[in-house]
C-alpha cells in the first residue's frame, strides 16, 4: 500500500529463500497469494539494508518474536525514525504488551517514537483496496500524526487516538473472543448467544482496559469492537476456527497439530487471564475460556455457570 | 417463554380469524413456524379478557401502531399493572420513542411503570431455548427488578438497565446501521469495511443518545453494540437484505414491493436523522443512508463521500 503510495519501500524476510522466492515471484505466496509486490519494492533478507536510514520502521512479526528483531533492529534505528507495529497478542510468559517490550529492546531515545496500528484489516481486503478504517495510537500527537499523513488514503481512513495500551489490550483480547465464539458455534448456539457473547466479551475488557489506564472509547471503537466484529465473524478467522473444533469436543493438542497456522488466541488467553488476575479483574468469560483450553472443563458446564451468574444490571 | 415459566398467559391477535387460527394450530404459523404455543396459553381477539386484571402488560406491536393499541388498552390498566414493551422503531412522524407515547396515552399514573425489553433477541432462537441475553430499562429500580425475575430464566438472561432512552434510540437506530451494512454489502465491500461502519456508526449514535440524556454504556451493551451486530451479521435481517438490494442499484420502492414485510430501518432513517437535525447532533452514516433512501443520491458516490471525510481522532 505505501509503495503505491509512491514510498520507498523495504521488506525484510527472515529466511534468505523467502526474499529470493518474493523478490523473482513478486508475490508472497505463502501468506498473500493473488497479490503482486510493486516493482518498486526493494525485499531483502539483510536486517541492515532494509532497516539503515527508514524514516518509519514497520514491525509485524509474532508477538513471539518481537523481542529478538527489535534486539537486532535496536543498533540500526535512526535518530528521528519512527517505530511503527502491528502485532497483535502480548509478549508469551511476561505477557507484556509489544510497545513495552520494544521500549524495553529500543531504549529510551526511541520509546516516544513508538506507535501502534490496530483495527478491522484483513490483508486481503485492504490489498484490493477494499474500504478500511484503522487506529493508529501513539502517546504523541506529533507522531501519530506524520504516521495518518504517511499511512492514510482514499480507502484507507486512518483515525488516530492516544491509548497505546487500550488498543494493545484489544488487539490481544480479540482473540480470545473469536475463540469463545467458536467455541459457541461448535456448541450450536446461535446469532444470539454470539451477539451477547461479543457484548460482554467487550464490558469486561473494558474492566481490564480501564485498570490499565485506558480509555473505553478505545474499547467501542475500531481497535475493540471493529476487530472483534470482523474477527467474530469471519469464516477466515482460524482463532473461531479452533474454537468451533473444540466447541465439537476435539482435543485441544489436536486442534493446533492440524494445522500449520498460529492460534494466536491459546496464548492471548494465558495472557489476558493473567493480567487480569494480577489486576483483580473480573472476566469470566476469558476465565471461562482459560477453564476450556488448560483445565479439561467441558464447554456446556461453562457455559452453564456463565448463564447461572447472579443477576445485575448491564454496568 | 413465560407460559413455559408457569405463568398464566393471555395472547391477545387483533383479527379474530388469527386469534381462532392460532386456537386451533397452537402455532403462530405467519410469523413463528414451528413453535408450539403451550395449551396454557388462551389466545383471543378481546383485548378486555386479555389484558383485564393482568400484572404485566407486553406490547410489542409495530411502532405506527402502538398510539392507537395504547389508547384502547387504557382504560383496562390495573391500579399497579406493570408495562413492558418491546417495539423497536419510533412513531412515524412525530419521531418519539415508544415509552413516550405510551406515557402519553396510558397517563401519568401508569407511567412510571413502563419498561422496555430489547437486545439480540431473534424470536426463533429465544423459542428453541438457544442462549440469549436481554437488557430490561425502566426509570424505576424496583419495576425493573420485578420484571427481571419474571422474564430470566437459565437460557434468558436479563440485565437491568436504567437508560429508557438510550435503550430505545440504539433500538431503532440499529435497522438505520442494518441497511447501511446491507448497501456496502451491495456495493461488494468486504469484512473490513463492514466492521468499520458499524463501530463508526455506534460513535454517531452515542452522540445522539448522550445528547437525550442517555449513558454510553447502553450504547455498548446489549441494545446497542449487541442487536447491531446480530442484525448487521444475520443472514435473516430483512433491513439489511434491503440494503442488499438497494446497494446493488435496485429502486427503493422497488425493493419495498418485492416483500410484504415492514422494512423498519426505512421510517427509523428518516426518524433518527430527525432526531440528528434537531439535536444538531453529526451523523454521517445515518445522513448517508438518508440521502441514497429520499435524495436519489448513488451508493458508491455516499461512499466516497464518507471516506473523504477529515482525517480525525478516534474520540
Amino acid at each position: 500500500m505505501l509503495a503505491r503510495q509512491g514510498r520507498d519501500v523495504r521488506l525484510w524476510a527472515r529466511r534468505p529463500e523467502a526474499a529470493a522466492r518474493m523478490t523473482a515471484e513478486r508475490e508472497n505466496r505463502d501468506y498473500l497469494r493473488g497479490v503482486s509486490i510493486p516493482p518498486t519494492v526493494q525485499v531483502t533478507a539483510d536486517l541492515y539494508r532494509a532497516v539503515e536510514g527508514a524514516e518509519t520502521i514497520v514491525i509485524a512479526a509474532i508477538a513471539s518474536f518481537v523481542r529478538e528483531l527489535a534486539a537486532d533492529v535496536a543498533p540500526l534505528v535512526a535518530r528521528d525514525s519512527l517505530i511503527l507495529h502491528g502485532t497483535k497478542g502480548l509478549e508469551p510468559v511476561t505477557w507484556r504488551r509489544i510497545s513495552v517490550v520494544l521500549a524495553d529492546t529500543l531504549g529510551p531515545l526511541v520509546s516516544g517514537r513508538i506507535a501502534v496500528l490496530s483495527g478491522p484489516n484483513h490483508a486481503e481486503e485492504v490489498a484490493r483496496g477494499l474500504p478500511t478504517a484503522s487506529v493508529l495510537a501513539c502517546a504523541d500527537d506529533g507522531v501519530a500524526l506524520r504516521l495518518q499523513r504517511l499511512l492514510g488514503n482514499p480507502h484507507f481512513r486512518v483515525y488516530t487516538n492516544r491509548d497505546v495500551a487500550g488498543v494493545e489490550l484489544c488487539s490481544a483480547a480479540k482473540n480470545v473472543i473469536a475463540l469463545a465464539c467458536g467455541i459457541g458455534d461448535g456448541l450450536g448456539y446461535g446469532d444470539n448467544s454470539k451477539a451477547a457473547l461479543i457484548t460482554r466479551a467487550l464490558a469486561e475488557l473494558w474492566r481490564l482496559v480501564e485498570r490499565h489506564g485506558g480509555s473505553f472509547a478505545t474499547v467501542a471503537g475500531l481497535a475493540g469492537v471493529g476487530d472483534v466484529i470482523a474477527t467474530c465473524t469471519s469464516r477466515h478467522s482460524r482463532n473461531r476456527w479452533a474454537g468451533e473444533r473444540i466447541g465439537r469436543g476435539n482435543d485441544l493438542g489436536a486442534v493446533v497439530a492440524s494445522t500449520p497456522m498460529v492460534i494466536e488466541g491459546i496464548p492471548a488467553t494465558r495472557g489476558i487471564v493473567s493480567l487480569a488476575r494480577e489486576a483483580g479483574v473480573d472476566m469470566p468469560i476469558c476465565e471461562g475460556v482459560h477453564r476450556i483450553l488448560f483445565e479439561g472443563q467441558r464447554p456446556e458446564d461453562t457455559l452453564r455457570e456463565l448463564m447461572g451468574r447472579e443477576w445485575t444490571a448491564e454496568a
